[in-house]
């Protein structure tokens, strides 16, 4: 037993409408010091076996046809320990 | 300039359909080995200043009445070096 975490964020060149509008909303609420915000996605892959080359090529492959959208999206795969 | 992360998952005792959805679409398109999978969101907050004791506090303050909904969801305020 396993676990794989799948960071999906938005390329940096596309616009992220979410995270911008938390950036403004910021010193609204009080909070300063703060010059951007993106937000993404975060996915826990839970694997029945060991996290070893072959199952961290498969959660690649996953993260590539299922979880993000590599048009507008980048994705890093992290084994956690 | 420092970039802190903000991960937000549901607590494990809320139904994460989404999740499940993912996890059950799987197999379908060929993947074997994944006991479960959980969503969440991950925001990348960029700092003006240093990630020091007191901006990480401020982190974790926009976190619990911003960027998680407490009730529903955990975060974990991590810096990225």
């Amino acid at each position: 037993m396993a676990r794989v975490i799948v960071d999906v964020m938005l390329k940096p060149e596309i616009l992220d409408a979410q995270g911008q509008a938390i950036a403004r909303a910021l010193p609204r609420l009080g909070f300063s010091g703060v010059s951007a915000v993106r937000q993404g996605k975060r996915f826990e892959v839970e694997l029945e076996g060991p996290a070893d080359e072959a199952a961290i090529a498969d959660v690649r492959k996953m993260a590539e046809t299922l979880l993000a959208n590599t048009v507008i999206e980048d994705f890093t795969v992290t084994v956690e320990s």
